[in-house]
């Protein structure tokens, strides 16, 4: 059994700094790298791959709306081929930080409002796919299992990996539970790192509404905004470990 | 005897235009394609490389400072290495739609203050060669022959090609005269003509202080934001061809 | 009887322009003025404030979505106190122009999608009028008759204008007919003259359904932005001239 | 004996934070507000005057280049009637939200390579302040006492205060002392606690250079940035009130 740890890294912007980059870079596996839409300068996104291949750890790009201002999480209305040309420039110019650096790139996967909206628009979905297809065909998208994202790849023939949230409820149909009812997001860490165990063994796990649900994950998602949520993830390695589930990013070209 | 001409294009910015796009591409051989930063954003880019291509127009990235409200042509401090990290993301990100049409990247020209700064300032000449360099080692540096970006692609053995102008009077040191002085700018377009001629046959030119010059030139710029502009490159072109001078992209791939 | 005629105006950005200002500027009485977010900048604006003023043309503050790229014309999902924020920010702005140019601020009008938003959304509509009116409570809000723009100022006490439009035809209900319909846009220019004529005398209109409608107007929408708009401007000018309609600015401060 | 401690506050963009703004606003008697050009934005820009104005801290405009990601840090070289305008409509939009908020704007302090640039050249500062004076005749320059800005405010009659700083050396020319040379900073908190309460008294300071000077100043700039820098401004306080140097607001209007 295997299990790749992602985050969102390099969302500062200029002067303004976001996230402990630094010290969540050596207990993940896979990078999410912001493109400079929502966040993220080409300052900041050389020194974050590079932080990255120090580390082994696997880089994907993370294209968001264009919207520094609202860091990529407002939903803006827009033609899917906008998104598409949005997209192909973002992970373009990554990629050319990374193979500068002497590296390659591995997955893409949205942002904020481009991953909530691309999740369950096809359009936005394809659109997405297309992107990352024409720019490199053996790009990983990373989804939720149950996404438009993950469809529109499977049609495309585009690989892909399901992540999922060790921190987060679900509900019985695969969907987040919403961060307004209680119980959406797991406090506890004790049940956060079980139910990454869970996921990572590929056993049922309780939904809020009441029932079981086996998701397909290849991934869990993480923080590293915080000391808490640095924690979180060294708990959730020490499990694994424990549990002999390697860990490892979510590529093997 | 051949001879490349180059434009700036796809300089529009969302809902504004400028230049004659479309009139321009089948008049010349290389296109410098703006990367978002001071013109162009993705939706253009895609639109212009598309162009260049059914044109079979050698295609060039056209960075510049991050200055859309100043178009580029206002001189920015900074490091030379953030310089570097600015210009490897643009020519990145335009690569990245170069390579999705079908096509490949052929030169980088620098763009407006970023032009004139790194003709002259050898620290931000090497910076920007540095990030072509490790983009592609191939890639075409296009600029005077007389400036610190020759020099520098030179002594990094990156590729480069001399341009030179048709409607702009040199002095007798190889530099652009002045636009302060009289004479400076060919208003008679015979004369902007038959300069372009001669810079192609390499033969010497007359300078604004009185003396000869012989340039070396690969490529001839030109403008394509007027009817006038689009008139004078129709001149040069039939000159050319009356001439026997082949017109042909730089890039000899 | 009376009316106004009001045109955006002063939306270029840095070095690309848009619009004939210069042009339309004698032929209008109230101009609604880009303030930074959408369009337009501190240079434009200053020049535009200026160019009204010279011809007593009433100014308009036009606060859009803080969206360059897309012209204000993309729906961004944002809490409705930001809006009044931005709205606030950006009226606030071209108040300094206004004033120190000697003049007064005498209406508002949205923009793009924050128009089309805050015409039938009652909480971005009170978010907008919040703003005018913390800044100036005799500050005119001219939007469509039939719009929760014209709710929310009523019920704020706060001075408003209904604005229609020549060229585009109305349903029973008052709203415009979608551009999708076939004859949404009067493309006859006597047809687009006659119904401002109506319009300016309270006549009844027929609608694009088939019925009538009295439309409550102080001010006429017209477009600078090509010879043909200035021609049907030209045109209305001339037929309310005939039929003994003053064309004055909507504000009687 | 009175005088004024000023801060900069409001520098955050969006999502980003930047300074301790709820911890150094009590410490304090005015305020340096960001205007969104090289950082804050009209969200940041409201809450931030509210604090100000629970606290009862005099408000002033904080404007500089049109930045962020340089963070207004970087000279940009253009006319000096773009800097009037760029200034005028900073200044305006803050002073919407200062009266909206049932206060009034006490002064203006450029920012960074603004405040630099129009410290040195007369023909930018004059432009800083023509931008200040159109706006509004009392409102005070916050400057150095030795800079052009004083110069220029001094010329148009505008009223202006000095400002000095606690934890930089000067040299006898009453500039400060260049970062690169030692002894620039004073790291040791009781000197620059000292240096504060003697420029308070109007007693002269010893000079980097080993001289003496004596420096007009209203107002001590202090930062609010880390906990350090609220340390120091508690000991400037505590020993201000010692002293019997009353703390208040530059402003006596």
């Amino acid at each position: 059994m295997k299990m790749d740890i992602n985050c969102d890294l390099g969302e500062g912007f200029g002067h303004w700094k976001v996230g402990l980059d630094e010290l969540v870079m050596p207990l993940i596996t896979s990078a999410n790298i912001a493109c400079g839409f929502h966040a993220g300068d080409p300052i900041i996104m050389r020194k974050t791959v590079k932080l990255a291949l120090d580390h082994k750890v696997g880089i994907g790009a993370h294209p968001g709306f264009p919207d520094l201002q609202g860091f990529g999480r407002r939903a803006m209305t827009m033609p899917a081929e906008d998104v598409r040309d949005y997209v192909l420039y973002q992970i373009s110019a990554l990629k050319g930080f990374v193979e500068a650096e002497g590296g390659h790139l591995q997955h893409v996967k949205a942002h904020g409002a481009l991953y909530n909206i691309a999740s369950k628009d096809p359009v936005l979905a394809r659109a997405l796919v297309a992107a990352i297809q024409e720019l490199d065909d053996r790009l990983i998208v990373l989804c939720p299992a149950q996404s438009e994202m993950a469809r529109a790849a499977m049609a495309a023939d585009q690989p892909w990996r399901a992540e999922v949230f060790a921190d987060r409820a679900y509900m019985a149909d695969g969907s987040l539970a919403p961060r307004s009812l209680e119980g959406a997001v797991h406090k506890d860490q004790a049940k956060a790192v079980l139910q990454a165990l869970e996921l990572a063994k590929g056993m049922a796990i309780p939904t809020l509404d009441g029932k079981q649900i086996t998701l397909k994950a290849s991934s869990i998602c993480v923080h590293g905004d915080t000391e808490g949520a640095l924690d979180l993830v060294r708990s959730i390695r020490a499990t694994f470990q424990q549990d002999g589930i390697d860990i490892e990013p979510m590529g093997t070209r």
